[in-house]
């Protein structure tokens, strides 16, 4: 697939923007667990996900993570180019949940062509504007939310994603995703599987009753 | 002061861009307490603060309050106008936290100028990311900072904005811009007090030991 099927308003860029992209963009493939922007270090660039699976996230000093959002194809990535905008004052890390094929667009040059053009300027806004929905959401969750209705919402959100009850998660991979400590997740875990909504066993958590689970989530 | 002493980008702006803006802007005062948005029920418009100061916050079902920011002269309230984005999907309440005037401007005015101007689309990327910033700031906080650091930091930055050690605050209020329950905040306050690092009377926490607040805010 060509740059042109991904790139949004497209059509409304000059053929020289157009030029310009296709000379500077280049397409790559990484493989699951690459970590492809590291906080405040680098500015990768813009990343057009052409197919797979982007992670973002943020770290604290003691290394706990907490999921931010998701990216997946046409999906773009914003903040792996924060340098762009000096009013962007955080760092997320952004890592390839599955194999991932994207194309990198140079952080410069997108921010020139931003400068110049008001369809791409207002669209790079629609961008932000979901990205902003999705953390003030999750700030929501944390706040208001007890971890149980986190939990079982992570649970169904994740058997959606993968097209399976059966899901290959460890606890402290579930912590990562949630921003909680592994043993708060074995805890709550257990507790489901008492109650009947999970089956466990080694690196494996089985969804077993789906509507339990929904009702929980939903509280 | 004029409008165009407040807008930004006013000098970018076409000579009939001015003159819709000078048309639709109403100059207005609010009293201290005024609600002037109050989440996804209405479309206000933007706020452009010309003197006083607003503070942004959300709500949980059960009336719970949590401070995202605070705006003060010259700032731009984006969220009191979400309707102009589909992709903003959440609700925010502004409220005057003392007598504010400020200038409002109609969201489909804004909305029909930052489509034709990349310099006002582009401007207001930046006022979006720098909300961003702030919430996420505020998350970090949430997620990796005990109580007793948000509260230190919490009271050292309102004797900043009242210049003044002693706050008028009750537990309540306190609780609300920090998403608390009154009594966690009132038990804290008196573990701060007895550290010596406050002095509480009926409605007021006066700061007595502002060296040890901020080794505790950092820490």
């Amino acid at each position: 697939m060509e740059l042109a099927q991904y790139f949004p308003v497209w059509d409304q860029l000059t053929a020289q923007q157009q030029q310009t992209l296709l000379e500077s963009a280049s397409r790559q493939n990484v493989k699951k667990g690459t970590v492809l922007h590291n906080g405040g270090a680098d500015c990768t660039g813009l990343l057009l996900v052409c197919s797979g699976q982007l992670r973002a996230y943020i770290l604290s000093e003691e290394g706990r993570e907490i999921t931010l959002y998701r990216l997946f194809e046409m999906d773009i990535c914003l903040f792996s180019a924060s340098c762009m905008m000096h009013s962007i004052q955080f760092d997320i890390t952004v890592e390839a949940e599955r194999d991932t094929t994207f194309w990198l667009i140079p952080a410069e040059v997108y921010k020139n062509m931003m400068e110049a053009s008001a369809p791409l300027a207002n669209y790079t806004n629609e961008i932000m504007a979901s990205r902003f929905s999705e953390v003030m959401w999750l700030m929501e969750q944390i706040m208001w939310k007890s971890f149980d209705q986190r939990l079982a919402s992570f649970l169904l959100e994740e058997a959606g994603l993968e097209g399976s009850n059966q899901l290959k998660l460890t606890h402290e991979i579930i912590g990562n995703h949630l921003g909680s400590a592994r043993e708060v997740v074995t805890r709550m875990l257990r507790y489901f599987q008492n109650e009947g909504m999970v089956r466990l066993s080694r690196g494996t958590v089985e969804l077993v009753d789906l509507e339990k689970l929904k009702n929980l989530a939903k509280a």
